[in-house]
């Protein structure tokens, strides 16, 4: 499935090497001595045990390696360190990190995580499967054993409740399905009511990936004890991370669904979710621990799956059941665990030795296709890295200057007061809530108050599409001064999102990130913070070190304009995501998910 | 994979009408209302469920299903019975039985068993491709979940050991995982010395395997403390049922592979092997329940899988744990989870009712594939059965008449005593002892003295391939007085095998055999009993009850010769199995099988 430079072959294509490798006729490339096994298969920690590794793959373990050992093996005395499979996230947007693939790999390898099941469902939404194409290919040069996932909802529901780069259907899916195993199935079917109500694009799709042999994730934002859960588990669909209570995590299980535990930046499932085991006794073998968005600055601060499964044992998991979570439940989900997931002949050698107490999760060494490649958190390894195709960059096609008149919303009384649904922002949570809001109108227009602490908020179509757009009012942003900011960052079709409560500022804002060709801008009257992300509007070229950098100064000037949120960016670019409750903007208008559906609503309430 | 009749289609084919029907719009056409269900994925047992079934496969699971009824749905109340996944024999020769798999099918349906993994070992040592493809197809016309395996090991080891009716290497394994999805894999390796040290035939079929994207299992009977298990596990064979201790289970699971558990008719591992969880606490997802071979009668007499989880459960496996051990665990391991193994939306409705407490095991319903096929232990259904195709028999070419001359064992001296290695027949066990006894010699041929109790073995190529034999001697036996039994069910070839302590007796019994082409004589001075197996010499064409009335007396007639064995035929048939320790006779010789590998040895020690 991979370049030949990281040496990730197929293991029937190993096999003869492997053995001969195992039984000391061919001499191991690496031998790991002395490690406490973190046996996520047994569930057991195993001292006084050895590694031997064949090129990429281990070709054998157990007490005595002394055989597979020769003039060239590297040998690594663990001294005794917990030596555990490589982290695997089970549900992940890369673009999330606003990271290109290579530069995620350098930053997660160094935290444990040494394969992921992505969704490059950000990319697809931009750029079709031209961008999960480049995504994949970027993915192989690196040392992770990276597994894609084909978009399924582009758009995340129908054209008509928001405008995408690209459109992806079930011959699409077929055809990414087709580049090679490491395509290992459909991301999160987010239209759920679509496949519960038998649209025939998102039941193609479901069909086309069964007939592929391959695994459909799903994405249920209803209750976990709405009838309609058993309907989406007969489609076919059985993954889901949009578990946010333990009983989510029960009733999925129940039906055969294996559920995401997530510990994204902006939400923090697992503390909750996690009683499906710890209170509730539920079998753990189908419950798997995921980040699905984090940003780059909680991967610099906390870390990726080495800070969730962490956090998992904190909340009273016994570690190698933590483990498990995150290295075999992940790998058998997907059909991949004779290949990742577990230390055992055969697998690839992606092991991480930990320091100090399991539960502390402290990777010191990070071992990939059998190499090492990371120690003591930093990188010790660099690669040819990839040239991303021009397709890449020049996304953002606004077609034209924006003005504070964009900004204008339009009321449907002359002067008074009227209400509106505003969007409520959550913190650490992925939903909104619907609250209606009296707001004055002049002229015909919303004047807002700045002591409400209201904000507006308007969608721009940036695809090349027409270029329309739509307003919304927000609460619960907490700017305390004149500030903008505006994002080609914006879920799920990353049209150009402005917020802010100043139309002048807004207008610029916008107007410099379209200028630069995508990424984030904050804007008050003290100054301007810029974060430029051309790969796709989405991503940065930049070395990871320099996106968290500038991701930060993002952070920061929302802070400095008094938005109290934690994560706030990740959490403003998910206002425009129309599949999760309970109101988001699109570029269409205002788009209500509830359980009886996903519909346009007015931004007047009438009254 | 399957023929229209029962239904069983790709998941992918089926899912709008699944989708349909678990929403109401299609009506079910079975509901099961009011069970306790056996939840496998999530560990427990769920009061006032229903389930809801749409053709071949269950559509819906809640506590409600009423929306899914129609005026043609087919409604059991269970009346609170415990509804379980039909149960998955994970390990089997159905030849083993001596019924075809049409008769296997009317067994064990109503106990329980609707779906297993079958290996058609034995038809394929006489037949070839031919015969498993024929074993194929019948298992398709019946209602079980019948995934077959191709034969890894014909002959088992090399053709200088014994003389089989075919070949199988690398190109016939690819053909024959190319027939269709039911085609799971490759059976058991029991050339593991072969593995482990590199031989081409067993390398080049276990990357066939790989290739396919299927499964291979094995077969390791070294110690499991073996430095060389490793070693074949790093081979890609990851399942192995040769495990009579719970270190031999926790070994197999430690290094990755899924332990199956054996209780077969003539071995009866699992009160060993089970106490690594019951004792050792090992994690038990790859822990699987297998019969390996059952008799006719043990099926009538104890049962089938029903049999295997009772038993495991009063060793003290929580029930559910025990149902995982035969259902979930069982399907994940062949990565047919989301057909087979659960009680949820998608998979197959494979379900038993069960009545009483779910520790005893007591199946009073087994609906398969929607239907319900059996209660209160007998079929309720019949179907259009499968015509065996003529090459299924006339497979006993003997070519000539057995004569006392041919059981003659000539000595290395004229008279006197000389030392012979005998074989030792265990109890309940698959191993041999070699064991060195003194016998007679006068003129030069081996005169056994009755009261010694040793008796003679002859095995005779019957695949028109010569017609050579060798004679062994055997302990253990117990006739007390003289008797001869022939059979054409010889593991693995399946040669004519022939033991008594009377040379007319035996060369009478022979003869009979080969007359009737093919099965089971036994022959004392009171008459004779006679088990015809005309389909390649090893399997029945009769029903399965008239099968098990002549195994009985079969049975009955090596009781009242004096042998004290349990499942005495069965034993008696596995003597010839060259690759389970310690000693065995093919029609090659004396075959010894050691750690240090396999190889014909001289029947006397010269001494």
């Amino acid at each position: 499935m991979k370049t030949a430079a990281w040496g990730r072959r197929p293991l029937a294509d190993c096999v003869p090497e492997l053995v001969a490798a195992a039984r000391g006729d061919k001499k191991a490339t690496l031998v790991i001595q002395n490690v406490r096994l973190v046996n996520v298969v047994s569930g057991e920690i195993l001292p006084g045990m050895s590694i031997a590794v064949k090129d990429a793959r281990i070709a054998y373990v157990g007490k005595d390696v002394s055989h597979a050992i020769g003039e060239e093996t590297q040998i690594i005395d663990a001294d005794g360190k917990y030596a555990a499979p490589g982290l695997l996230d089970g549900h992940c947007h890369i673009e999330s990190t606003q990271m290109t693939a290579t530069e995620f790999a350098r930053a997660v390898l160094p935290l444990g995580t040494t394969g992921g099941f992505f969704d490059a469902h950000e990319i697809s939404n931009v750029l079709g499967l031209d961008g999960l194409r480049f995504m994949l290919e970027e993915a192989r040069s690196t040392p992770l054993a990276a597994y894609m996932q084909v978009a399924s909802c582009v758009p995340s529901t129908h054209p008509g409740l928001e405008t995408t780069g690209a459109f992806i259907g079930p011959e699409e899916v077929a055809e990414a399905l087709s580049w090679g195993e490491d395509m290992i199935g459909l991301g999160e079917v987010m239209n759920f009511p679509g496949v519960v109500y038998g649209d025939d694009k998102m039941i193609g799709e479901i069909q086309a990936t069964l007939r592929a042999g391959k695994y459909a994730d799903g994405h249920f934002t209803w209750k976990s004890d709405d009838w309609r859960l058993p309907v989406y588990a007969a489609s076919g669909v059985n993954g889901d991370h949009e578990c946010v209570t333990a009983e989510d995590v029960i009733e999925r299980v129940r039906l055969g669904m294996y559920a995401k535990m997530r510990q994204g930046s902006a939400w923090h499932d697992v503390a909750a979710t996690i009683k499906a085991h710890t209170e509730g006794g539920l079998d753990t073998r189908r419950m798997i621990l995921v980040t699905d968005d984090r940003s780059s600055e909680s991967l610099m601060n906390e870390g990726h799956m080495n800070f969730v499964v962490r956090h998992a044992i904190a909340q009273g998991v016994k570690p190698v059941t933590a483990f498990q979570m995150a290295t075999i439940n992940t790998a058998e989900r997907f059909g991949v665990s004779r290949d990742i997931g577990a230390i055992i002949p055969g697998a690839y050698a992606d092991v991480i030795l930990l320091d100090g107490n399991l539960a502390d999760v402290n990777v010191v060494m990070t071992i990939a296709a059998g190499k090492v490649v990371a120690e003591h958190g930093r990188m010790t390894t660099e690669w040819e890295r990839y040239d991303l195709p021009a397709l890449a960059f020049n996304t953002v096609k606004l077609g034209r200057k924006l003005s504070t008149d964009d900004f204008a919303i339009t009321a449907p009384i002359a002067v008074g007061k009227a209400e509106v649904r505003a969007i409520e922002v959550v913190e650490n949570h992925v939903e909104t809530i619907e609250r209606q809001v009296w707001v004055d109108v002049v002229n015909s227009t919303v004047n807002l108050d700045p002591a409400s602490g209201l904000c507006k908020m308007a969608v721009f179509e940036r695809h090349g599409k027409g270029g329309g757009h739509a307003l919304g009012i927000l609460t619960g942003i907490g700017f305390n001064k004149p500030a903008a900011i505006a994002m080609t960052v914006s879920h799920d079709s990353h049209n150009l999102t402005v917020i802010g409560n100043d139309d002048e500022l807004m207008a610029r804002a916008g107007n410099i990130v379209a200028d630069m060709q995508g990424g984030v801008v904050m804007l008050t009257e003290d100054g301007v913070s810029e974060f430029p992300l051309t790969v796709g509007g989405i991503m940065s070229k930049e070395p990871f070190e320099t996106v968290a950098r500038q991701s930060e100064g993002i952070s920061q000037a929302l802070i400095q304009a008094g938005c109290p949120l934690n994560n706030a960016f990740m959490t403003l670019s998910l206002l425009a995501l129309v599949v999760i409750p309970e109101i988001r903007l699109s570029d269409k208008g205002l788009v209500r998910i509830s359980a009886d559906g996903i519909d346009i609503v007015p931004l007047f309430t009438g009254k």
